[in-house]
């Protein structure tokens, strides 16, 4: 298993993005396209109020086939009744007709304001012109999907011969349920439907599903692969790690460029009873307000830690077993604060990436999730995006 | 029942503060004394982590009998091991010396910094001085306890003849389980432990518990309630209905004095079908950091609320029965935003308080939470609130 440096596109896809007139600046609108049809599978958020193209969505999928997947940003097509429902279809029928794929074969996502109808008529009209801008390169097709992310996002890796690429976005309104804000992986390798959606459910879990800017769970997470095959058959078992590992990564880099975000946090817990109980602590760690800004603060605050792992009641914590660390400095043990070099773990948690350790020593199963420090920036961003 | 303005102390309860030297300035230390033996009731934090005074509180206050409380703000005595039992102890012995009362009547909380230990000397000579400042004002007892609060809180009513005092102090890590950060409540009416321990919990569960300034449930969140007796016997269901009343009260001032808070942000959900899920619902809308930012920025963003309530992805939720009010106005039903006059809401959500109403329609249950908006200073605080 290989990083590519830059990213690169799986063989036989190819990209391109626009802007169709819904942003007033910027690119608003991305068409990822296979030459030939991909096994596909899909997670979608469990919001009980899902978008449009989550609702055909879930639909469309279960064929297990699919050529393209063409989204617009800035508007969502979420609380959009009938007329969204009609929309999205609308978006999947003109790709059919550019394209000349069968229309059940498209796949839909829009990401952005919730209640407002799309502008049907400038996406239809974009559609029948982005195919001149098809390339090989993923940050093209990453950027037209942008919200309020700072940069487009696409890694890629090599396994077995075969060619994984993740294209993401991400950046508030996120903590997924089942999948995250949109996430495409490409990939030329050859897998079933079946194994293609088992790998990527075992993917998500530890991965996206791990992932919490703001605790927000949006209404269009998606998180879609396609297998193409043209570049032949794989080891499974390869390719799931590699697909993890692409995931995880990808995670992080959504996770870093949350909104507001000066650094990557991450809260690994060892020793929990069970899986559940391990993800349930982890996530209230990366979750809490205070441990977020203490992380910004760049304070080693033990209180904060030990506040958010007891504020998980139902949990099984024994006070007296539990360690935690600091970027790998033992700081708290044997129910006290160790004496630890101050200057030094302060430093560290200046740094890019604040990573805490919670020992429990209670069990085997252990969790990490994925998050960011809260900054006055996610403040400003999040009071200022108006609603119309 | 009616409220006081200003607020005073019910007969036979005193109170001072001062600074004892925890603090480099502003007062650090609060006594709340009865003339005679009170029956007494508490509740605490659930957090897995308790504080040495809450630990041993659990234990004092199975007697059902108080004569004094005393309070130290600064440094919680959280995290500190036996030495802070230790500690804890003694602040109650100090009382009960200075004022010959019987250690066992004598309840201690702390607040502030977790993981070091007390200044216990400061403490005990303070606690020997400070019975020269006692007085019937109820704000000098709420200045000692006071942290990150910007002011002093105490109210108080008149319900049949007797006084009902409550004073108060949370800012942060405030989402009370069981309790609240420190809630004194103090009456001249007589009632029996028993009666006092359930009406306290029945008024606890609709106020304190529904409040969070930031979803972080703290490590030393108590509320006790002493009753002297010295205003005699009252009717039961009329004291009952004003404890509430007067929680509710106190527990809107605690919101909306939440750390870097604007205005209040209050979430009322009817129509669920049972009353956990109104309340899960009420939570989740009032701990949502798009919620909370959009009250700061007075934006009717119905995505968002539409967002928070799906997010409760367990709860029974009929897409096609909610409705949503801002403030009294209808902004959302029948699936559709409706289309209301944006100007006006917008002024109503300018005001100090924003009023969320969603309505299930799905059966009798209701809740309403109590929180506060978020804003750049929650972050300036709590990045800047060093540990040591």
């Amino acid at each position: 298993m290989k990083f590519h440096t830059p990213s690169v596109m799986a063989k036989g896809f190819r990209c391109a993005s626009m802007n169709c007139g819904i942003k007033e600046e910027g690119k608003d609108l991305s068409l990822f396209l296979s030459d030939v049809t991909a096994n596909a599978a899909g997670v979608f958020t469990r919001n009980l109020f899902p978008g449009a193209p989550v609702v055909l969505g879930r639909e469309i999928i279960r064929h297990g086939q699919l050529r393209a997947v063409v989204v617009n940003s800035r508007v969502s097509n979420v609380g959009t009744g009938e007329e969204g429902i009609e929309n999205a279809r609308r978006m999947a029928r003109s790709v059919s007709q550019a394209f000349d794929i069968p229309e059940q074969e498209v796949i839909m996502s829009s990401t952005g304001v919730i209640g407002r109808q799309l502008p049907i008529e400038k996406i239809e009209a974009g559609i029948s012109t982005i195919g001149s801008g098809l390339t090989s390169d993923p940050l093209v097709g990453a950027e037209g999907i942008m919200t309020t992310d700072t940069y487009p996002k696409a890694i890629s890796l090599e396994v077995d011969g075969a060619t994984l690429t993740i294209i993401g976005k991400g950046s508030g309104m996120i903590e997924p349920n089942m999948a995250t804000m949109l996430v495409y992986i490409l990939t030329d390798a050859e897998i079933p439907v079946a194994a293609l959606d088992r790998m990527l459910r075992e993917a998500v879990k530890d991965s996206f599903n791990m992932l919490s800017v703001d605790s927000d769970t949006s209404t269009s997470d998606t998180c879609l692969a396609l297998a193409n095959g043209l570049a032949g058959p794989v080891d499974h078992t390869r390719f799931a790690e590699a697909l993890k590992t692409a995931c995880v990564e990808m995670t992080r880099l959504l996770a870093r460029d949350g909104e507001g975000a000066t650094k990557l946090l991450t809260a690994t817990v060892t020793g929990a009873v069970n899986d559940t109980e391990a993800r349930f602590i982890a996530k209230a760690l990366i979750n809490s307000p205070l441990i977020k800004t203490m992380a910004y603060g760049a304070d080693p605050n033990i209180g904060r830690i030990l506040m958010a792992v007891g504020k998980c009641t139902h949990c099984t914590v024994a006070p007296e077993k539990l360690s935690i660390t600091i970027n790998g400095t033992l700081v708290y043990t044997d129910q006290a604060r160790v004496d630890f070099d101050e200057a030094r773990v302060r430093s560290l948690l200046s740094g890019e990436h604040v990573a805490i350790g919670v020992s429990l020593s209670s069990g085997d199963a252990s969790a990490t999730a994925y998050g960011c420090d809260l900054t006055e920036k996610y403040i400003e961003e999040n009071a200022a995006y108006y609603s119309s």
